[in-house]
């Protein structure tokens, strides 16, 4: 009974986007494996390749303005004492991702990696050690096959929530983020068109800002309804979900992302991989990245801009000196004068700022002053 | 007019709960300042009397069965040299409460430091050098004053979402719990009765579970539909909003809180945390523990009874069995037979095991087999 009525309502019934989304996984997961057998029953030594996720094949693609993955590939072959263990760990993760999508369920990366995990039988050899093992195997499925993630029917943590002027549809649940009260619809994990829809959006903009208790700050005032918007927080660096919930935000329906992070590297960083993504997952970026969001503050020109009194202040210390250097020398913010003087101007105060010091002035000076100020003056660095 | 609309739908107002609760603080807050003036204006010194919140000063009532705090006091005086500063810090922050509550809006811990920070005129001395001289403070105020940090109009960080059968109303919005999607109702931090009321629910009982990812697991296999029930996680060590929701829910509902965790310290400390309270809170404790809670698994007996794998086992290490040995001493755990046989077997088995340790049987295995069948035995430990 249990059973059936899971199955039932599985998220991915009933919904034709994900029916074919399926499929179309499924028909790349098989064509993998037809690939090995191929090359095994026509005496080759059965082999994939994989597309590199290092450093040195990420690419800086300054027309599209995102960091993408190279070509260069490498192969792992089961004859091979080196990558023996990688390629049957990888075949392994490929043939628990198959019922996974049989099923039509989803897992956690680290159900996953429990899923399978299990001694080989006449040894004492484990499939996987630990987690950090099995991870790196489901990023190599995600590029080897093209798919995302989440096509591959696994989660990660969920962090984040989201309120404002628009209404989604959540697995068929219809979701007026309107009327969330003060705790919000928290974002899931998987945010795929397949599980959410857009439905009716009021909103102009995105105000997406660090931390949850900045959130609250901005909900309190009711924020998104006086300017409306759409108010999220990824509870720091934000999850592969609210990254890729901004994005569509921004691409399907238009709306600029707007950030408001901390005055440190640690924000800058923030901001850098919500607009241009990251190395390591830079394989994803044209699913991910958003290189329009823009940067409205805090600013290093704000101590003086906006009279703010000492206690702001929080000493740079030398590993800050050195992170915000590093952020300088990046390829989108080397030769972007505003950046160059933001992060120069930082170093010059020689100290970080956090958005809640904007309290020092009045308890809601930054959802009512500040933010609109600069918003009607379109005072942010892009 | 964005300071006008933010007025017009303040929390604060409308709500006769909310205007009684702030009523009855703000009397107590003046008269703490009342007898403080008192005191000097009849030529005494001006002092506090400030509970103290240590170890020595907590106690086990075996009788409530939950921690509470002893009638242990400290005194703080203005002209004393080592309290001084603390004397003025407590004037300082009560002020700012004063302030918050005539707002009627709330701050989060960062930004009332942040608001009370600043350079002492004619001098080089700051009001607070970090946020870990000023948490204390508020906490001391909340002792003193007997009232929660939530009635100090004071929030912290917010994590842990709920889905379920049942309405709340949060701030006027009326939140269906059975239509939320994938995503949840994210559990803010701030849910007194002023703010969430509860209004529909055909629950049966509440499922907390301790990781979101085990939460999402759950949550797809509409667990929570099939079993007429709430599920609620908090990220890991519940923050208080979570707990202070978990108790209500129980108190007001009379719904059994059962709890999901992991066989190892940490998952057994939560539980002690949610069930009993904690040294740092234990002022709190009536308000917060839930002394009821039951712990349904992962079990120790589990690996034999449920036919694991050796993949689930985590091995225990030297931190690990001491932890597991301090919380087994915990008095009420101490004379409990079920909870020593409980850590017993687990150190005696030598390894922890996980909730998603149980996706080695089968992807719904904990949703469709383990639980509910714990819960019809009534195989629980309480």
């Amino acid at each position: 009974m249990a059973k059936k009525t899971s199955k039932k309502e599985s998220p991915q019934r009933g919904s034709a986007l994900s029916k074919e989304r399926d499929e179309k996984t499924l028909k790349k997961l098989i064509d993998l494996a037809d690939e090995v057998a191929k090359k095994t029953f026509g005496g080759k030594d059965p082999r994939l390749e994989i597309p590199l996720r290092t450093k040195s094949n990420t690419i800086w693609e300054s027309k599209k303005r995102i960091l993408q993955m190279g070509d260069a590939t490498s192969d792992r072959e089961l004859f091979n004492l080196n990558q023996a263990k990688q390629f049957m760990q990888t075949m392994l993760h490929a043939s628990i991702i198959r019922g996974l999508i049989d099923e039509g369920k989803t897992h956690s990366l680290r159900g996953v990696y429990y899923k399978a995990k299990h001694t080989v039988s006449g040894t004492k050899e484990n499939t996987f050690e630990d987690q950090d093992e099995s991870d790196p195997i489901l990023e190599d499925l995600e590029v080897s096959l093209g798919v995302l993630r989440e096509e591959l029917h696994i989660f990660a943590s969920k962090r984040g929530d989201l309120v404002g002027n628009i209404t989604l549809v959540d697995k068929g649940d219809e979701i007026d983020c309107r009327r969330m009260g003060s705790g919000g619809y928290g974002i899931p994990s998987i945010v795929e068109p397949s599980v959410i829809q857009f439905k009716k959006c009021e909103a102009k903009f995105v105000l997406h800002v660090e931390k949850d208790t900045v959130w609250q700050r901005f909900n309190e005032d009711r924020f998104w309804e006086v300017n409306n918007c759409i108010l999220t927080h990824g509870g720091g660096q934000p999850p592969r979900g609210v990254r890729r919930l901004l994005q569509r935000l921004n691409q399907e329906l238009k709306l600029p992302i707007i950030c408001l992070l901390d005055c440190d590297p640690w924000g800058h960083y923030i901001y850098s991989v919500i607009k241009q993504g990251s190395i390591s997952l830079a394989f994803e970026s044209s699913r991910l990245a958003i290189p329009d969001a823009k940067f409205l503050g805090v600013r290093a020109k704000d101590y003086k801009e906006c009279d703010l009194s000492d206690a702001v202040k929080i000493d740079m210390n030398d590993n800050d000196v050195k992170r915000a250097k590093e952020i300088a020398a990046y390829p989108w913010f080397e030769g972007h004068k505003g950046w160059q003087r933001e992060i120069n101007t930082m170093l010059s105060n020689g100290f970080k700022m956090e958005v809640e010091a904007l309290a020092n002035e009045h308890t809601s000076y930054v959802t009512e002053e500040y933010v609109p100020q600069r918003l009607k003056a379109r005072d942010w660095l892009e």
